[in-house]
């Protein structure tokens, strides 16, 4: 353990999980191997071990690790948001979620399409965290849906529906594209508010 | 080519792709050989050369024949929703892609998550297939801005947005779960019904 505290561990180990992350997106989890990885950090083969164990660990760290920096970033968002009306609220989840994702495909690709790769109790903790962040939508709608201000059928089906519509930003948004952050973020919120918002009696 | 052809060829072609299909989506392209696609048909290692001449192809093949059927189903229910009203058209639309890949995971998973994989020429073509889809919703959002019944500020966003949100149930759905796929599509056609309507004045 003597090797990893320290700031130069410290930085060596960012840099081990920055390494893996960018391979791992770019190959897949299974393409790389450790050995990829210490040459991507400009580390001896070996040295990789003192930081983690083995690949699955990495990829567990990576996901757990994007998981938890978000539901962080979210609970200061939160607690602004309680003083806001359930639409304000939303409006505020939306922009959060576009202007988080927007700049980290990297995590969110991994995020959603090594689960597979993951082990079984790793998928249950992964999966706990993610339930985490759509329970936090989901209480912005039952708040919405209890204050009159917005008719929704399905919570559940609802958070699922908003968060996939606004993670796809990861899929298409290029920077110096036509559109900048601001304005993806406006025109979601937007499609978000109309889709949630009570219907006029 | 003699032994592609006849229907013990076309027969073997099709377990081929299927096989390709099941263990690309299980364990991801790089993870999978020619020799374990060839032992999960059932042939000699060297028979699968008969079908296809690499794992490139092989994936290209899978995109592409995916992206076809797609647009081939969507041909089929557009010629009926010439006749509709635009909004009318929007939920066929809705309802049609929600049917059609809900029950297609692995398809979908394969289409999105291994684009990193293909060729730049091979990516080109997949896009393309691709933005044809994309583009035919664009035209039934655009029909209805044009007859006043939706209000959109951005065709392109909106059409990538819904399309986002309505594939992302292959990420949930289970059959035999709290939802039928038909409530599934009723909800997900209730929520692009109010996300494109035009304002009330």
């Amino acid at each position: 353990m003597g090797r990893r505290s320290g700031s130069k561990g410290a930085s060596t180990a960012e840099a081990v999980q920055a390494a893996a992350r960018r391979l791992i997106a770019q190959r897949g989890f299974a393409a790389v191997s450790m050995r990829d990885i210490a040459a991507e950090v400009g580390v001896q083969a070996g040295t990789i071990y003192l930081y983690t164990p083995d690949k699955q660990s990495l990829l567990l760290a990576l996901m757990r690790d994007h998981l938890l920096a978000l539901l962080a970033a979210w609970e200061a968002e939160a607690a602004l948001a309680e003083a806001e009306t359930a639409p304000q609220a939303l409006e505020r989840f939306v922009r959060f979620h576009v202007g988080y994702h927007i700049s980290r495909p990297d995590e969110v690709f991994i995020a959603y399409m090594e689960l597979r790769n993951l082990t079984e109790a790793n998928f249950a903790e992964v999966e706990a965290l993610r339930d985490g962040y759509e329970s936090a939508l989901r209480g912005l709608l039952a708040r919405g849906v209890a204050e009159g201000q917005f008719t929704l059928p399905d919570l559940r089906l609802t958070a699922r529906a908003i968060i996939a519509m606004l993670t796809g930003v990861t899929t298409w948004y290029r920077a110096g594209g036509r559109l900048s952050p601001a304005q993806v973020a406006d025109h979601y919120a937007d499609l978000v508010r109309r889709m949630t918002h009570a219907a006029t009696p």
